[in-house]
């Protein structure tokens, strides 16, 4: 299994990330060592997926403290160098998450820093993988079908996460057990994670599979060509509203109308209960040129503007579950009990 | 305004069509004297466009019949010809159509039917500004907004028809009466019909508009950033279920729930009686290397296969009204009665 991101003490303290943004075509690892260069690879998308941006957030934090031992920051400036990390996207809560698991010890010295963000690292990998069983057996309870046939958004494997995946977790765990079908992979423009990185782990696991348009999600679902939805989520409410890769919400309305389970796959640190509802996600806004373009070559005219919000947000009525290592929560009728029973059975 | 279709008689017969897969970059031409060369062109996008494959498919006989005459070609050769034209593209029922308006009258010569070829090409055109009339004056009875802001999807102007444009002309119709908001502009993988040749079209026509990804039309709509979904169409069956463009039907569920009309444009041709509902429209499937790469560099790795679906069928209950220039149906209620006595009021 690929891995997005993995500490290194040798030939120097960092973070090994792996470039998503140059997946498939090469494989390119970027070593980072300040700050500045993470806060760069996270808002240019070298890494990637909400449960992968909260070991990032959480590693990270060690990081500053090794530069600030190096270029003597004082206490201040290390805390505003860490806001930093934590504010360098604004949508998936993860990210936030993984900086506030470590910060608390942070008067624990370094090497009890670097201890719980390996942990955090290591925990949510454990939880993949079980929510990725849940998930399974969810879908297997739920679907009369030998095989399993899935639609997915955006991608959601290892390369999204600390390890194994989630939405994608489940898809491979529904492999491991012999009852997946074809898998349909959306391309999800503009940044194509789908078609780019969804479709190489696919392939890299034996997972037939084939990629399609966004555009295509909708008809694909209602000519009764799959028979689940499963997305991963960048932050949950407290509601069970959800926030993920733009393009979800349009596979949750056509599930709903094909009469189709659609399914939120996430760790728990997901869930924010600070946020009542899914009018009060922040939706990040990001530079209009990856819509106006691909690889380089402008395919809008030049003069035109574009719009290009990174995420949508799912109602809570549309999905049927929302899969967590600490339970399932059926966000169309017991939304908040549910989750905030899933949230208090939360470690660390 | 641009042409996609043109008929000239010198230096030879021809019919000159805009290489719709340059734009926007390059303005070229093709001179298309033979059915060999136009068969490839309706294949290949070069022209596309329901209405404007109906004045394709209606010039087109005439020019076979130009060509038969220089090749000698027998009767049954003839007939051979015509039918590939006709058959170049399965899903819009235009082409078809055109080349049917026309081929009854070939036994009263080339002329005549050049004649009935180009009145197709004016009276599309006629008919493409008296549905545009009719169909702002329904938005504008509907939307109580001074300034409607309209989302569209794939390209439906001046370049998909003999002139004005369907969809688009109402969006042109609104912003001459000084009633158009902005516009968002759906990319339209894997093609980018909407990137390319609506964003050309609307820039060139002074309209205030963005592009944005197919996967964002679904949270356009539902946070409320638009007030109407205009679209063309393929074919609309008898109930009212109308083949567009894949992806339509994810802006009509998502109008749906948002409690916003969702109205197909076309002209009367389009409705096609002898088919009874959508579920029995043929749907084109393009080539998978359209969707596995993005302006001739591949995006998926190697290996990895693509569905490639061209159209998608909106049911017509989703459908608030579909306007032509002979009368305006509401099909949620009364399909197959108003579209029956739209029909029946054809010409030709």
């Amino acid at each position: 299994m690929v891995r997005a991101i993995e500490w290194l003490d040798v030939p120097r303290p960092m973070i090994r990330l792996i470039d998503q943004t140059l997946l498939p075509d090469t494989e390119r690892y970027v070593d980072v060592t300040t700050v500045d260069v993470l806060v760069e690879a996270i808002g240019d998308l070298v890494v990637r997926g909400a449960p992968a941006l909260g070991s990032t957030g959480a590693l990270g934090v060690a990081l500053a403290m090794i530069q600030a031992g190096e270029e003597s920051w004082d206490a201040a400036r290390l805390e505003t160098e860490i806001d930093r990390i934590r504010d360098a996207r604004p949508t998936a809560v993860n990210l936030a998450w993984g900086v506030n698991q470590v910060r608390g010890s942070m008067p624990r010295g370094t090497a009890e820093v670097l201890r719980l963000g390996l942990q955090v690292l290591a925990e949510d990998e454990a939880a993949n993988r079980e929510l990725s069983r849940r998930g399974a057996d969810w879908v297997l309870a739920h679907v009369e079908k030998q095989e399993v046939r899935v639609i997915t958004h955006c991608n959601t494997g290892a390369l999204a996460t600390s390890g194994w995946g989630t939405a994608y977790g489940i898809i491979h765990e529904l492999h491991d057990r012999g009852r997946l079908g074809l898998v349909y992979a959306d391309e999800t423009r503009p940044l194509l994670q789908g078609a780019r990185l969804t479709s190489w782990e696919l392939l890299h696991d034996g997972i037939d599979h084939v990629v399609q348009a966004d555009s295509a999600a909708a008809s694909t679902i209602l000519r009764g060509l799959v028979d689940v939805a499963i997305i991963g989520a960048d932050r949950i409410a407290a509601n069970g509203d959800t926030a993920n890769k733009v393009g979800s919400v349009g596979l949750a309305l056509a599930c709903q109308r094909a009469g189709i389970p659609f399914i939120v796959a996430a760790p728990s640190s997901t869930v924010d209960l600070t946020i009542a509802r899914g009018e009060d996600i922040v939706i990040e806004e990001r530079c209009e040129d990856e819509v106006l373009g691909f690889a380089g070559s402008r395919t809008a005219p030049t003069g035109v503007g574009g719009f290009n919000p990174a995420f949508d947000v799912t109602p809570h009525d549309l999905i049927s579950a929302v899969i967590t290592e600490r339970g399932i929560a059926e966000t169309a009728t017991q939304a908040h009990p549910d989750l905030l029973a899933i949230v208090a059975g939360r470690r660390g």
